[in-house]
């Protein structure tokens, strides 16, 4: 004999799904959507619904767009510079670099990074995209900004390689110490990265 | 200009509704639900939409029981003995007391902790309903089986001069150790309740 309600029980499976909920978090949030106005669990599956049509992938950047437009509005906006190139793995990582608002530049999304484990290959991501659009649009410099993890550094050392022919500038974002940690804190490859790295500041 | 999709930015949003998920949470769930097939995310949808109409309170119990049944199968079962009435605080908490297998009585569900702070008191709670239950079913014993926190022992103490009259016995969940824990690790108010309680386990 089950003790939780069936319609509970497929709310709770089905929350269940999403990375990093437990059963316990997936009961919580079940019985608050339960709790609370079937307005707000309403509102959620609409959303739920709604989202594979509403979004798409932008077909020359690779960023996640309103189905209506074509081509991502940061890349569509003329303020934004074309010749200056942002590589990330995830349409999410954008967002994160938006939040600085220091980059005037535009994005590329590879779909990933190279990771043996999970069967993801250098050609399951946008690289002959991105070749395409340095010609296209006379890209001057890419940044690598990939994640600083053992996936990030080898898809960066691959995509270097594979520029390297193009003769454009290929930068990475830097590595070193976290604004606001302190010293003792601060874990050993970090440290050493920041030390191997130091940047000149005076004579 | 958005940098995220509508479609998106509203799943984040609904997400976001969910106790304890944070922006950078919503956005994790929705691009895995945006990334994986869409059966996934209709799943979810359709588990929402039938949430509200699948699920009801039990009008004896108020544990939550599915929307055709008419009382709550535990307490229709007649093997479990309904003179013995586990008081709980919400309904998930029967699934953890059912969990330890131990428990052969029936349970009651109070809908709710006395917290004048969240402006919830007694009169919101299914008490009149317990002592009716007290009389027809000829209850002999009601375990306080409320959380071990300030609301619950608050919860508990009411509830034990509201039963006072009724000549039952009243007992509630022990307090102490917790299984399996190192004693330099228990807090303070644990261990203290430890020692005042401590159980005659010789002569």
């Amino acid at each position: 004999m089950s003790v939780v309600p069936k319609a509970l029980e497929e709310l709770i499976e089905a929350l269940g799904q999403l990375p990093g909920v437990g059963p316990r978090s997936a009961e919580r949030y079940a019985y608050f959507l339960l709790k609370t106005s079937r307005s707000k669990s309403d509102r959620l599956a609409q959303a739920l619904l709604k989202l594979h049509d509403g979004v798409k992938k932008c077909p020359v950047t690779y960023a996640l767009i309103d189905a209506k437009d074509e081509v991502s509005p940061l890349y569509d906006d003329n303020s934004r510079d074309k010749t200056t190139v942002a590589l990330v793995a995830d349409p999410f990582d954008i967002i994160a670099l938006e939040k600085t608002s220091l980059f005037r530049g535009t994005y590329h999304v590879l779909g990933g990074l190279i990771s043996p484990i999970d069967g993801i290959g250098p050609e399951q991501l946008h690289i002959p995209e991105l070749k395409k659009r340095v010609k296209k649009d006379k890209v001057q410099e890419i940044i690598l900004a990939t994640n600083a993890s053992v996936e990030g550094e080898t898809t960066a050392m691959y995509i270097q390689q594979e520029l390297a022919a193009l003769k454009i500038k290929v930068t990475r974002l830097a590595q070193g110490l976290p604004i606001g940690v302190d010293l003792e804190y601060a874990d050993q490859i970090t440290l050493g990265r920041a030390l191997e790295r130091r940047q000149n500041v005076g004579e």
